[in-house]
């Protein structure tokens, strides 16, 4: 039968590999972890996660990718409940070329666009991330959870 | 006079207990502790919980409570930020016969109707929900807030 | 046997009537229209429609009507999406004794909580309300669906 | 240089293929004319829209279409902003064996999990839907926007 | 050159003077700290927040201060993802002369605009803003974040 | 009596001229008709969009105003029912420097991050703008309401 049921994906393919470079370059040394702990909860998650928004969307050149992490910033920080992801986002944007004062700035005109308890939720997840970056990691204020 | 004001709630008459044999069947244990800390709270607000979802919608033949709980499971996960609530309802889909597998499937099927962010909010709250369920139920890693 | 199925409501019980009697004085003349379109797509929506929020929530006397009104305006403010529900509310709210300045003023708050897109989507819908009470209703700027 | 750019897609790949015959069955006739729009404007939209949750998401065995379908009813309606794609799936959930009756009971049934102002605009953007699908299709309230 | 860039703002100026003032008078012994910190994170942001919302907005006399905390209560509420800024708002509704039942039937009535999910989230915000105002501030359920 | 109420705000002054400046560059010919639309309904809320998100946050220099504007049109897509604003900054863009592949590129972006519904509204709406651009102005299909 031709109907194509639960496909086992193979990691070895040129789309996974290169989404995997690509979740390694803005993530860092936590991308293996976050890509092994998603996938043993739903393999398919993992595969779509890897495959699509970092092999697919973000290796294409039209946008740098400074300013593509700017705009992932200003969109979890208008959503409200994406904190991990944020947290994750803002320090991608740093390793990505982008400054402190630029990721407070975008999070602080997102005030016009979200109101002040989103923005405001932002920028404490931005601190944290800072912390974490800092090295200050022992922050007693974990964000909401922590999937990293 | 006629206006209808702060009306005590008869708990014995027939749509408060069907609702509460409904949130039993789904919440199990925990349902009637539940109930009772919104009671604490505010009484209207515990009726109407009692009394509304769970006495009059889910006791509706119309659709089997496995596609309801599935059909909740989704709507909460694009939600984002119902992450307490939805705990709650992967672990009422397990009750009503969904398997593991199909709940993580309706929750990445949902990557395409929220995106990513939701999406693993949604995942790393369905983990937690396993994880209690396994009586693992020492979870380090909280939803963002207890209220079962 | 016990399970509860299709039930027959009766609309002639109180707490239908008591539903009715209190959308009638919210929505003026339109009430009963509004319920009757929601009927003929599905009698339990409307059924819970004028049995849960107006027969049972409105009509207790904790807080005054055109506070839980202004309230009103401001949640459906901050949605962002629920234009003809804002419109019917703004209507309400005056026939329940606000001024037309403090509908105007709520919104214009609640720039804080939602940003401008939010709060200016809600300004526009605020005016076609007026517009339609001052009897200019041949508004050419149709809310998204009108369905009352 | 190895960065992948601006890939050129090759729409004869089995991955393109099985999302085209997938997309088909669940829009129906409309279903090439959806996809040419959104590649008209954004070529990469168009291939992802095709790929991942028609070729990828939808054509996994684990669940039913038309439990697929409920959950994708429920989502949107909680959204409250997706009208347009909301009627496209009302349809596509008929078209995978749904009754009326039961998207109508699962819109109903989000009225616990959205609201009223939610789940009243999804059942206005149900009618809607099964007008067109009745013949009816000269509706002269449209949805916000029309792109099928 | 003209451009104004990154001005230093006047902290002496009234209209920044009047907001302090106004923010004491909603949060009470908290607000100095609260700006401080996010002043230490982006300076924008603070005078942003002091002046608009508090120094502009709540200082009018269109609508009294206890009408507007109600109405930020339930903004707040169907947003479901503001609890920290939500839990402000409780204690400063209290504290412009809004009584616990008051806050508690405000968020009951929102059910009908948001749902269960949310509503039920800021009815636990609210316990724990109540709680913290008790005194019994060694809440061992904190919301998602402190920042105050 | 020191309180300050309904202020009568000084349009000569330094912050209203310098945020119709920024709105005029930002939104070319538009702006002043958009602003005495709104102030014919809100003074105080067309005094605060001025000189808040135009008059404060847009000229600062941190942050280029193509990016800016990026970042805007990120965020307004994830939210997904601000589509008259979106309309509006989609032309911002352009006129700021970005091209329209950029515009797209963005908007496909964002489907990782809110989905398919919330990206297709964005991508047909950035249509729209597209066609005003070009003078294709009778548009069919307006967006759901115009208040520009």
């Amino acid at each position: 039968m031709a109907k194509k049921k639960l496909r086992d994906h193979d990691e070895t393919a040129a789309e996974y590999q290169r989404g995997m470079a690509e979740i390694r370059k803005q993530l860092g040394p936590m991308a293996d972890g976050y890509i092994r702990r998603i996938k043993a909860l739903a393999p398919e998650f993992a595969w779509v996660n890897v495959t699509f928004p970092f092999g697919e969307l973000y290796t294409r050149d039209v946008i740098d990718l400074k300013t593509r992490e700017l705009c992932t910033v200003a969109a979890l920080t208008v959503q409200g409940f994406s904190q991990p992801e944020l947290k994750l986002h803002v320090k991608a944007a740093l390793r990505c070329g982008a400054s402190r004062g630029e990721v407070a700035e975008i999070i602080t005109q997102m005030i016009a666009y979200c109101g002040f308890p989103a923005a405001t939720n932002a920028l404490m997840t931005m601190k944290e991330a800072f912390d974490e970056v800092d090295g200050a990691g022992k922050s007693k204020k974990p964000a909401r959870r922590k999937h990293k």
